[in-house]
């Protein structure tokens, strides 16, 4: 065994003191949101309405490569942070792999994912503007966990909408969320306008994602002092992700390694994006070169088989259009259990460069990605969730290629979260009851058949 | 804010090598276990039916002061250890106190526990000793996660008997343990004799550790390759959570830290019993002075209340005798949501400490637990169990003291584990149905009424 440890922590003194902003070394920028009604580009001035200020700046700021994280996040980063960067000796030895995996494991925290980086750097924002509170939906409950737990740091009002199959397979993330003062409703729901026109068209529909953006975009909007926060596919939130890939670079830099490929679960791009950043950032300078796979499920294949086209973020179409990989706002997926991949779209920065040929996409089935969790599981001790086991599952694989070839290849995958609140998904994989859902090319017709006409930006 | 980070984490290299066995160091050693039939001291003979042989050696060995951790398990160890020393910045600001409060967080690992620590170890020595499997019993679920996490890893054949009142309002746990590769089986069931006759003389029981233990026991004993494993109470099993002090020893060592007091809940005393050994044993050996508080719930007070007395660790009698605080057997608790805290006894190195002055007992009630949890959990970032939640009550409490006098005392108390699968608990707690429970002096009568006849040895 090298003289690498099992988990490489950074010291305090070491965590990033800013945030790295991807777009800015993309010669091909994202295109940006466009205002569904005009087509012209949003201004800040009408993102001000549903983001809180500074949010807005760095939404759409596309040149700063880093923009400082304030103190008082950096703080509450040390909370939790730095998360290992772990070597999967184990999982190497059972393998019989020549391979060397990292993982960088964002679990261990009580949000149980990445998401906590985002939560309370937009908690911050809208608290030092002075708001009253945050409304946001959250589908696996990660998200929705974690602005919960920023929220009641700071003393903010949160109003969460959860999608109703994750609300019914996860009463316990509800309580969480109460033990940390918010207030959960099940998506779609009776208390807004886009909710009861979503239920009186789609009466059986256990919700999406998309619909329950459009419930809590409609009530930051129109409750005086509210606005509205989203856990991933924002450009505001890969850069405060990229914090994550901060401090593996800094941990690998450290120990001299390089990874020959960085993979990662795609849903609307967060981790991924975040896991990413600094790496991406040297294959963009053409410094460095790294292969970087995106892994989707394929019950929701937006990079495989989605159209790169302006879509609306969100099933209610009161959102603003993104150039994305989408499969439609009227995409409804199956209720799968990998809740936090189940949006119909993807991340416009990520978008353009699995566009411009930066980054491959794999989508993996359902009970694959289960297999590969238990096996993990059973050697590395961490029952992962269901997301983040996509990027386990290519990761496997990718070191039984290198078992094949003999060649010593260095893997690292972003884990970025844990499973506890996935039990009733590990039930049906115990039970051998879990089935494997591929949309049909007419499935996906539908879906785009909701596509928006392109706009004249494009 | 001083020179200390939020978490210390010591390196690889300086994890101990040795655990360390208070008992050395005791003047007063604990009893021996007693032969129920003969009143004599269980010999090592007598004890290999049930225990395996290494396991038995450490049982008995009141001597020798450092035991060496064998190289697998220190491997294993570094899957989730070192364990961070947190230093509770958040929680001394929103407190007003000028105690220095630091707690070490054992939460971080699958089993959700310090109990991987010794489950670790005692599927060692099994699988050295070439055996098919073991059984157990556990309460709230973390002990049977842990050993089926250690089985998975090692390969052996697991079977837990889990207490009824948990199996059913912990469904997630069982489901952890499956994925892991175990059976579970709730307690007490038909399975076995003592089970069989349990029910028939109380047929509606939500089961204790009592009655779980001698199921998987009388399993043991009666399938050749099997032995018993237990997750607290034996000497054992304090041996292997001293690792849980010797890190804390080290962290704070290292900057020149000293508490004035260590908290720790207390159910069978694993977790105590292993924050507190290195201290505890400057403490016998004179060399520095501590306050150490056992923090034990007010429906199972087995310090506070109890006797001091040879009895039974099982309910069905069918287990030796030990010198210890306890309840009775026959003591049934009120279901209540601290699981792993509900044993009717107490390790017999804590008795004997406790009885020879070297640690404070103090019980605390239900939804004054609760309470100190969700003001915890909301600065401090992580969502305690209930268990754990004990101490955080008592180190609370004695941080106030500190407010009102002035006081800059250091307090340190132990962290034991998460409550992500307590969900149903903090609910009640959330919705405002949960109750405190305290025994009547009847109801503690009738648990008296079942301490066996003073054995000749006392």
């Amino acid at each position: 065994m090298e003289n690498i440890p099992y988990k490489i922590y950074l010291a305090e003194n070491e965590l990033p003191t800013a945030w790295y902003n991807m777009r800015a070394d993309m010669k091909t920028k994202p295109a940006p949101l466009l205002n569904p009604g005009t087509h012209k580009p949003l201004t800040a001035e009408e993102m001000s309405g549903i983001f809180c200020e500074e949010l807005v700046a760095q939404e759409l700021d596309d040149t700063t490569a880093f923009i400082p994280i304030p103190q008082e996040i950096r703080d509450f980063y040390k909370m939790y942070r730095p998360s290992p960067l772990v070597r999967a000796y184990c999982l190497e030895k059972q393998l019989g792999t020549p391979a060397k995996i990292y993982y960088k494991f964002e679990g261990n925290n009580t949000s149980g994912s990445h998401k906590l980086n985002s939560a309370i750097a937009q908690a911050y924002y809208a608290k030092k503007q002075g708001l009253k509170g945050v409304t946001t939906e959250t589908g696996a409950g990660q998200w929705g966990t974690a602005l919960s737990m920023a929220c009641a740091y700071l003393g903010l009002d949160c109003k969460v909408y959860m999608v109703k199959v994750s609300y019914e397979q996860k009463p316990f993330r509800r309580e969480v969320m109460r033990t940390y003062g918010a207030s959960v409703t099940a998506s779609p729901s009776m208390e807004t306008e886009v909710g009861r026109k979503i239920l009186a068209e789609h009466p059986g529909t256990t919700g999406s994602l998309g619909c329950a953006i459009s419930e809590a975009v409609e009530v930051a909007v129109t409750n005086p002092g509210y606005r509205y926060v989203l856990g991933s596919v924002l450009n505001q939130v890969l850069l405060h992700q990229s914090v994550i890939g901060l401090e593996t670079k800094a941990a690998m830099d450290k120990y001299g390694i390089k990874p020959d490929i960085i993979i990662g679960c795609a849903g609307g791009g967060s981790n991924l994006g975040g896991l990413i950043a600094p790496f991406m950032g040297e294959k963009l300078r053409g410094e460095a070169d790294y292969r970087v796979i995106a892994v989707e499920p394929a019950s929701c294949p937006s990079f495989t088989r989605g159209k790169f086209a302006f879509d609306f973020c969100d099933t209610g179409k009161i959102c603003p259009l993104a150039r994305m990989y989408t499969l439609g706002s009227g995409f409804i997926p199956a209720p799968n259990h990998a809740g936090g991949l189940r949006f119909h779209g993807m991340s416009t920065t990520l978008s353009q460069l699995y566009h411009d040929g930066y980054l491959e996409a794999r989508a993996v089935e359902q009970t694959s990605v289960f297999k590969a969790a238990e096996q993990f599981a059973r050697v590395e001790g961490i029952l992962p969730a269901p997301e983040s086991s996509h990027a386990i599952k290519v990761a496997m694989d990718e070191a039984l290629k290198c078992k094949e070839t003999g060649e010593e290849k260095t893997i690292l995958f972003g884990l970025t979260g844990t499973g506890y609140f996935d039990l009733k998904a590990y039930e049906s994989y115990n039970d051998g009851t879990m089935t494997d859902y591929i949309p049909t090319d007419e499935d996906l017709a539908v879906g785009f058949a909701s596509l928006p006409p392109v706009p004249e930006y494009d």
